[in-house]
C-alpha cells in the first residue's frame, strides 16, 4: 500500500481546468499522500496555482508544459489527427511510455477514448473498449457498463463487457462472486434485440467465475439488483443521463416544497441534517470518474463541469484501478476463459444450438 | 362535451381485476359522470362488485360475460390465435364493432397491443404502433414514445412516432405548437445511430406544424426541454424503467433520512404537507395510462400493478383521446403532409440529398 504511485493529469481539461485539476490532486493527496503527479498543460498557469496549494507543493509534482488543448468540442478524429502535442496526448503518452501508472483528465471524452485507444492500445484479446462508471441505487454502489464507448455492439463485446465489470466490482469493489445481469426490456428469454439475447446465450453456457442472472430492466439499476449492469454504449448513455435527469428533477421538486409554507421551512431546517445526508449520497461528485476498461493502461474520465472535490474522486477511482492491477486481471481472467475454447468459439457454438 | 362515451373495459386484466376495475370505473364517473361502461369478464364476480358502487350502478353498466381471460404471462402470438373469447379481446372487439369508443385493460401489455392492432387494424398510412405515455418533468409534462411496441425502428418510423406525438401534444394537452426531440447521446448532427440522423435530417427537411428542435439527451426528458421525445421502443422503454427505478430509489433514501434522528422526525412531521405535496407530483398513479398510438380506434394500457386511482385515470386517458378526436387528427396531420409529396419521398429526398 506504501508503494508510490504516479498519474498524469491533463490539467488543460475540463470547464474549470487547469485551476480544478491542481486543487483536486491537492484534495486527493489528503487521503493518498503516497500519490505523485505529472501535471501536463501550460507552465505559466500551473505553476503559480500549485504554488498556493498545501500538500501538492511538498511533493514536487513535474510539470510537462505544452499550450496546445484540445478544444471541448472537437471531433475525436480530428484531435487525434492534429493534437499530438496537446495537454491529453502528452499525458497519455507518460503512461505508454511507463513514465506514470495512469491518466486523468476531464477534457474531451470522445478525443480522449481515441487517443488512449491508440496510444496504449487495447488490452489482448478484447475486441472494444467499454466506459464503466458507479451508479448509487438502494442497496450499495453498482457498476454500470457500456456509457457511450461502442453505440453499436453485438454479442461478444457484450460478453467482454460482462468480463470486464465483474473483474471491477471483484477488485475495486471488493465483492467475491458480483451479479452480473444484462439490460433489455423484459426478463423473458425471448424479450429484446437479437445481439442480446446471444450473449445471454452464451453467458449461460459458459463457466463463469461470477454469477451470470440474465436480464435485467431499467428499474433494476437504481434497484441494485445486481453489482454490474451491461449494455450497449448507446442504451447506457441514455439510462446514465435519464437517472441524473431525474435526480435533479425531484431534488428541484423537494426545494420548491419546502418553500411553500413557514412550517415547512421551520421542517427543513431542523430536518437539515438528514436532507444534507440525502444530498451526499446522491452527490454526483461521490461517482465521477468513468474508468475506460479495456485498454492496455488505466484511463479515468472526469466529468468536465466538476469541481475539485469530483476530480479528486476521479483520481481516486484511477489510483484504486493501478493499486488493484485491474489490467493484468481481465488479460488473466479472458486467458482462463478462453484456455481449451476462445470467447469467439463459445459464442459460435452458443449460436449454433 | 355532454355527449355520452362509451369504453369497454376489460374487467378481468390487471393484478387485483376485477376489484380495481370496477372500483377505477366508478372513480371515473366522479370527474366524468357523462362516461358509460361496458364491462367485460365474469359477470358472477362483477355484478356483486358493481352492486356495491355508489355511481357506477346508476349508469346501468352492460356486464358482458365471459370466463375466459389472457394469462400475464402468455405470449402474444399465443395469445392472439387462442384468447378469441377472452376479456380482452372481447373489449377491444367492442370498439371495432362500433358499440365502444375506446377500450381500456390493465391486462397483458404484448396481448393487447397485438390483438388490439388486428382487431382496430392501424391508422391509414401508419406504419408502426406506438406506445406514449406522460413524464412529470421540471416544467410541466412531457410525452414520449415509443416506450416499448417496436423494439427496432427505422427512420421513417420516428418521422411517423414525432407526427403522432405532436398531435397528441396539441391536442391532449392543449400546445399550440408543441417542440419536438430525437433521443441521441448527444446533440451534434453526427451523433447516434444512422436511422436517427436520417429521421432528423427528414424532419429538419420538411415543413412540419410543430417545432422540431434536433436531438434531446436522457437528462432532458426530466428536464422538460422538449413537448414530445421520440425514440425507438428499446430505448425508451429502458429510460422509462431508469426513471421509474430511480424515484423509488430517492424516495426510500428521503424516507431513510427523515428517520436518522428525532429532530429529523419532528422537521417531517411540519414539513409534510409539502412533503405529500412532492409525493403526490411524482405519484405514478397521475401517469397511469400508456396509449398504443397509431391504430384505428383507443386502445389504452393501464398499470397492471395500479389500483382504482390509477386506473381511472387510465379511463380518463382514453376519454380525452376519444374526446379529442385524436384518431381522426392523426389521419388529416398525415394527409397534410403526403399531399404532393408521400412521407416515403420525403424521407427518401432527404436520404438522398
Amino acid at each position: 500500500m506504501a508503494e508510490t504511485l504516479r498519474l498524469a493529469l491533463d490539467a488543460m481539461g475540463g470547464d474549470r481546468a487547469p485551476e480544478i485539476v491542481v486543487r483536486g490532486a491537492d484534495l486527493a493527496l489528503e487521503r493518498m499522500p503516497d500519490l505523485r503527479f505529472d501535471l501536463v498543460g501550460d507552465e505559466a498557469r500551473i505553476a503559480p496555482l500549485v504554488a498556493k496549494t498545501r500538500r501538492l507543493k511538498t511533493t514536487e509534482p513535474a510539470i510537462i508544459h505544452t499550450t496546445e488543448v484540445v478544444p471541448a468540442d472537437e471531433k475525436p478524429s480530428t484531435a487525434l489527427r492534429t493534437r499530438k502535442q496537446s495537454s491529453m496526448r502528452l499525458a497519455i503518452d507518460r503512461v505508454a511510455s511507463g513514465d506514470a501508472n495512469g491518466v486523468v483528465s476531464a477534457g474531451n471524452t470522445g478525443a480522449l477514448m481515441a487517443m488512449s485507444k491508440l496510444s496504449l492500445r487495447m488490452c489482448p484479446g478484447i475486441k472494444r473498449p467499454a466506459i464503466a462508471s458507479f451508479f448509487p441505487t438502494r442497496r450499495g454502489e453498482t457498476c454500470m457498463l457500456d456509457l457511450g464507448a461502442n453505440l453499436d455492439c453485438d454479442a461478444e463485446t457484450l460478453v467482454q463487457f460482462a468480463l470486464m465489470g465483474q473483474v471491477f466490482a471483484r477488485i475495486v469493489l471488493g465483492l467475491e462472486r458480483p451479479t452480473v445481469g444484462l439490460l433489455n426490456v423484459g426478463s423473458e428469454e425471448q424479450k429484446g434485440h437479437e445481439f442480446i439475447r446471444e450473449a445471454a446465450t452464451t453467458l449461460r453456457d459458459t463457466d463463469l467465475p461470477f454469477e451470470f442472472v440474465g436480464f435485467v430492466e431499467g428499474d433494476d439499476i437504481a434497484g441494485g439488483t445486481v453489482d454490474v449492469v451491461v449494455c450497449d454504449g448507446f442504451t447506457g448513455n441514455v439510462a446514465l443521463k435519464t437517472a441524473e435527469g431525474t435526480s435533479r428533477m425531484i431534488a428541484q421538486f423537494l426545494r420548491e416544497s419546502f418553500r411553500t409554507s413557514w412550517l415547512s421551512r421551520l421542517g427543513y431546517l431542523l430536518a437539515r441534517s438528514s436532507i444534507d445526508q440525502l444530498r451526499k449520497r446522491l452527490d454526483p461528485r461521490r461517482y465521477n470518474g468513468a474508468m475506460f476498461l479495456g485498454l492496455n493502461g488505466v484511463s479515468v474520465k472526469s466529468h468536465g463541469g466538476t469541481d475539485a472535490i469530483g476530480f479528486a474522486n476521479a483520481i481516486g477511482v484511477a489510483a484504486d484501478l493501478v493499486r488493484h492491477g485491474f489490467v493484468k486481471e481481465v488479460s488473466a481472467e479472458l486467458e482462463t476463459l478462453s484456455s481449451g475454447t476462445s470467447v469467439d468459439d463459445l459464442n459460435t457454438e452458443a449460436l449454433a444450438t
